[in-house]
């Protein structure tokens, strides 16, 4: 793909206001909850208050006599599913698992684990019949730390999991928490860290956090009497929301519409569904619509966090700073059913540096744990927690400046990455140099306990399929329809690129999410890759179009439409030309409307480059950690709309704060959640933080025609290790383990003044 | 165009359940009323008590102080319109006429006419409001009878209405309301009456008749914070309503999105727009959405009838049956603004016969009954009741059968029609050949009082604007969005030519209509033109499918595309073949999601001719007329799913016979209409009618690969002049004024026995 070289554009890099703005901000925009039927009632979930435990016995009965009760439906209503697999999009997955999450089969994993619905009149008589439903449970032990769970003693969770091995075969012959076992190795790392001058090597643990999106998990599903099941849901992929669905009930694809609505956040955690089985079950029996919210609480317990983990990571190098090796370890959590983060995990922990031996070495564990999802470059962030710390302590033996020994590092073009082939062009380099440079990096800082950290954080962007239709208005303004919900501001990015490339003013595309049913296959919103494919699906949109205008120019002018040339927004030919706009008001008489269509399937992922610089504040009395100020650079690629990928840099480094200094989920000796509330689950907000300031490097992505990368997720990977470097500059004690809340600082230092 | 000759079709002829059905039988269809919005509001309509009056003063305080009002409209909240004229797809229109329709301007011209609009927060406050508002009106005299409307001394309703002649310039600089004069000339009359053997003339008189949709008008606007307007409404065109309502407000058409809701019934009169623009100005009062609706009485004496008429015909033949020479004058109704029905009604008045010498001559009238709208054929049953008449007399006094005199001069392939080029492939010989051969018409008819008539109809077909887009699911289903509104089962009749194309079942395919920001442009449903310009876009999406699919059979094959070739829903390649369901589960894989689509123009008119025989007995005592059989024939050229093929027969046929026995405006002696309800207005039930016998006829239209010919509105053409034929033969008394209700009946045959 060769890069459009018009720059300056004239209408990427600008900061037009979106396109869905006035609705998000007057409370127009129709959000799953909103959502009003004919008919419509209301599902409630029985959830299980054990962490691990056999379903005896469910009794249903009174629930069903309680008036107003329309529906009630357990794993009993699911098909049979035992062995079968589907592959939704990334790899095979067991749909016995995926069914048992949704409605618990013979056990419950973990507490909140969904064990029948109801359906009523109204959710309060919804609620009170969910009480009636009286469940025999059988407790069983319960494991919830990764470590724990790997023990050959552990409650086992599951008789039909085995160890699988890289191909995907078995490791072992015994039903084993550990589901899954990568080893990735280069060079001999034996022989190399016996050549380094300095090694270094830490054990680190994270805690399970939760996404944290604002709005709950919200579906409804109407069983239509002809067979039809439509589904209105906050999903971060329509297109997978329906095959998930449709798999789980067997029944096929095209039966099923899912309408997208509004999405209050996801972060990945709306990628698997929870309600939207459940809902069509309950409709089917009750033929009516069935709407089902969740409250946080069941967002907390119900739904994927990400995993907690345990990893031990060694490094080696030279007294001039070069490293020669790298070991990692890894274990996370998969949560109650086997599928976590360990994959990117692996990859992602050594991948800002050319190493040239390295050996990594990764666990997927099941626990009693809700089943992990993905949040925001799930898995790389435990691992730059603990490789970034361990690079910093290597500069610090070294006494060489920590931003230096990341450039003497640093992965560049041809650089081979952990599990996957060498880099193309990326643009670390240019964010360490730029970071040298800052300001910030700069500052003197001042007083006691205050301290600098620098961290770097790495995540792939996924290209997956992506389709765009168009149709071109007479007043010379433009529909488009795409397939990617918006959750950060894609409507404009990818209108943006729809509009440069028909060269017309961002304004004048009208961008549309559509329904399965409306457009053309189109993979999650995640991997930080919508603006990334679904713009180029638009950008071929806006080729498609140019090649038929040309052709209506040429019936205008009586030529052929390969004499007529297109140049920033206006058709040209022989000394004739003619504006998009005023052509576009001709089209309809010279051969019909224009309709332009794309889809799309980039091959391979590109590479988001992110780095974090941190000035922090640690209160000795109190344990607290303040962040006095905070810069984070990253590689866009080629900003479309600067202020949306500030705010994905702003956001990512918010989220990655909150993962560093406070948020945990808090097991209790049964293995309980116990702070499933905002109240007790500490994010942070506004008060809590500085502007955070947003640098955006553009090294243009070789791949895409106008240079874009996916911004989305790399910027929450570097936070918690650059806290953890700027709490160690400021206090002397470095934290392995996270969150760094404040009872922990405060126990830590107690301990080191001791 | 090369017609498709795989014939016997897979897919067209055959009858599946409508995709809509089910949705439909069960209530779950959302049409207008049904939609539900947060912060909806309710608008009523003010309306004219008088046919014709100056407003001099409207008083909207009291009804603004009125608490639960949210907002008040009148003309002056429309903008200035004056001499502001736009394209609406059909020629040019005065937007002063259509906005002062919506909102009177100065003057009410009508019963029924809205003068102003209020909005309260439920439809029983805003009823109340409108009571409040104060209207001090100077009543004029008022016409409601087309030649009373043409005489020099008849009230004037406007003083900027000049007649027009056929180049569009002035006849006259007086102000007149007749606002349009037609002339056709062809040979010469006067020289051709002179060699007729018989010539017989005769005068007609039709009043004014109502559509009689089941469904009321219903809008619901928005109008959004940030400009955008989105109305929701009840249309038989999506496009056509959002150019109408942007031009009455002046705003770009990009900024104002139209989503047609299911609609209860249209045939032509859901065409102009009446409600949308008052509840957008509404809305941009109150800033919430306004949802109206109207009641029966506010459709009736609010929106558009069909014109009543007064056509003169005269034919003369030769002995042996050959006729020589037409001539027709033909006075219709515009109704309160101009812009009527008589072009078509000159068109249409000859169009079955090949007439050497003709001359017609047509007058648009303006008169104070609300403004015409098109009904089914609009213009053409009128004409068609004056000259099957005549042609039926002329059999009579010639002695020769009458299907036989049709034959000896019917229009075929090379007949100058009218106004219009010579005639393509047409199938009216082998209309008139079924018929002579049908039972019906062979089938001896005894007893008093009862008599058979024939009589034939003709109707164009438009091309116009349609566009389409679909993708193809992995399951091998495809989902289809077309922009034409479905009245008659048209997303069943559409996405079969899609399924045939693609030689997959008619339940494969999945249609759907699209809002304006989901579809290219489409005209609107009317003209009889979906199955063919709508069908025509299905097609081309399937061949730009097909296409696709050969390229991912190219790479599963290792060949070049242009190898690959299809057949019945098989690529094929050297002995290699799939079908198309399997290539569909693998055309991710093969080059990504595949997406069709296609924008469709075709150029000129197709042709539908249709013909009835009727059964009637007359009840001498009560004037009462039963129809006792009916048998109704038409050209399909191709029928895609012939069950509704003959529900439009057969509906249209029923319409015609309510225009011919009942059916009517009765206008007071102050021109206020006195039966605006459906116990008034008196409509056959299926309790009036024995069932009606449809045959379809294929000659295949040249125009269309499939054959398809429009079928919607012919059938409505024949039937009154069929039952007046019939009357006469059962009772001896020709009737020339419709309708032939009992009253004018009883008293007919009373003189007719003095």
């Amino acid at each position: 793909m060769v890069i459009d070289t018009r720059e300056p554009y004239k209408v990427i890099g600008t900061r037009p206001i979106r396109h869905d703005g006035a609705d998000k901000v007057t409370g127009r925009a129709i959000y799953g909850a909103d959502l009003q039927l004919a008919g419509l009632v209301h599902g409630k979930i029985v959830r299980s208050p054990h962490a691990h435990a056999k379903i005896k016995r469910i009794d249903t009965s009174a629930a069903e006599k309680l008036p107003g009760v329309l529906a009630v439906v357990t794993a009993a209503d699911l098909p049979d599913l035992r062995d079968k697999m589907a592959d939704l999009g990334e790899g095979s997955v067991n749909l016995a698992h995926l069914g048992a999450n949704v409605l618990a089969h013979q056990k419950v994993l973990y507490k909140g684990h969904a064990v029948a619905a109801v359906a009523a009149i109204n959710p309060h008589i919804a609620d009170e019949a969910t009480k009636l439903i009286r469940v025999e449970y059988e407790p069983l032990p319960a494991v919830t730390w990764v470590l724990d769970a790997m023990k050959p003693d552990a409650p086992l969770l599951h008789d039909d999991v085995y160890p699988e091995d890289m191909t995907g075969g078995r490791a072992s012959d015994k039903p084993s928490n550990v589901s899954k076992y990568l080893h990735f190795e280069e060079g001999d790392i034996e022989k190399a860290f016996a050549t380094a001058d300095v090694v270094v090597e830490r054990e680190f643990k994270t805690a399970s956090v939760h996404q944290g999106y604002i709005e709950p998990h919200v579906s409804t599903a109407m069983w239509n009497h002809d067979g039809r099941l439509t589904i209105w849901t906050s999903t971060q992929g329509a297109f997978t929301a329906r095959q998930q669905t449709a798999e789980l009930l067997q029944m096929p694809i095209s039966r099923v519409t899912v309408v997208p609505c509004e999405i209050g956040g996801g972060f990945g955690g709306k990628i698997p569904v929870y309600l939207e089985p459940v809902a069509a079950l309950l409709s089917r029996k009750c033929g009516r619509p069935v709407k089902m919210v969740m409250t946080r609480a069941e967002v907390f317990e119900g739904t994927g966090p990400t995993p907690g983990s345990f990893v031990r990571v060694k490094l080696g190098a030279k007294t001039d700073g070069r490293m020669v090796a790298g070991q990692a370890w890894l274990a996370y959590d998969a949560g109650a059913y086997p599928g976590g983060m360990i994959g990117p995990g692996c990859m992602c922990v050594f991948s800002c540096y050319d190493l040239p031996n390295y050996k990594v070495e990764g666990y997927d564990v099941v626990l009693n744990k809700p089943k992990t999802a993905a949040y925001r470059a799930p898995g790389a962030t435990q691992a730059a927690f603990a490789a970034e710390q361990v690079v910093d302590e290597l500069a610090e033996r070294l006494g060489i400046d920590p931003l230096d020994l990341r450039l003497k590092n640093a992965a560049r073009e041809g650089t081979k990455r952990v599990g996957w082939p060498a880099y193309p062009k990326i643009g670390f380099i240019e964010i360490l140099e730029a970071a040298k440079k800052h300001p910030h990096y700069r500052a003197p800082l001042e007083g006691p306990n205050r301290g600098r950290g620098v961290a770097a954080g790495f995540w792939f962007n996924i290209g997956l399929k992506s389709s765009a239709s168009a149709s071109v208005n007479p007043d010379g303004t433009v529909t488009l329809i795409e397939g990617s919900t918006d959750i950060g501001g894609t409507r404009a990015s990818v209108a943006m690129q729809l509009a440069e490339t028909l060269g017309i003013a961002a304004e004048d595309v009208r961008p549309q999410v559509g329904d399965t049913d409306s457009v053309g296959y189109t993979d999650v919103t995640g991997g930080s890759r919508v603006t990334f494919a679904t713009g180029l699906a638009a950008y071929q949109v806006g080729l498609d179009i140019r090649r038929q205008m040309a052709e209506r120019a040429a019936t205008l002018w009586e030529c052929k439409a390969d004499e007529v040339t297109f140049d920033a927004g206006t058709f040209r030919r022989n000394g004739q030309s003619i504006g998009f706009k005023q052509l576009a008001a001709k089209a309809n008489e010279l051969g019909g409307p224009v309709v332009g269509r794309a889809s799309v399937d980039p091959a391979g992922p590109t590479n988001g480059f992110g780095l974090s610089i941190v000035d922090v504040e640690v209160d000795a009395d109190t344990g607290k950690t303040t962040i006095l100020r905070y810069t984070v650079f990253q590689d866009a690629g080629k900003a479309i709309h600067p202020s949306y990928v500030e705010g994905q840099m702003q956001g990512g480094t918010v989220q990655g704060i909150g993962w560093a200094l406070n948020e945990e989920y808090f097991f209790d000796g049964e293995g309980r959640m116990r702070n499933a509330s905002y109240l007790d689950y500490r994010m942070p907000t506004a008060l809590d933080l500085p502007m955070i300031d947003a640098v955006i490097i553009e090294v243009p992505n070789p791949a895409h025609p106008y240079g874009v990368r996916g911004v989305g997720e790399t910027p929450i990977v570097a936070p918690p290790a650059a806290v953890a470097n700027a709490i160690y500059h400021a206090t002397g004690v470095r934290f392995c383990e996270l969150p760094m809340s404040p009872p922990k600082v405060w126990a830590a230092l107690a301990k080191a003044k001791r």
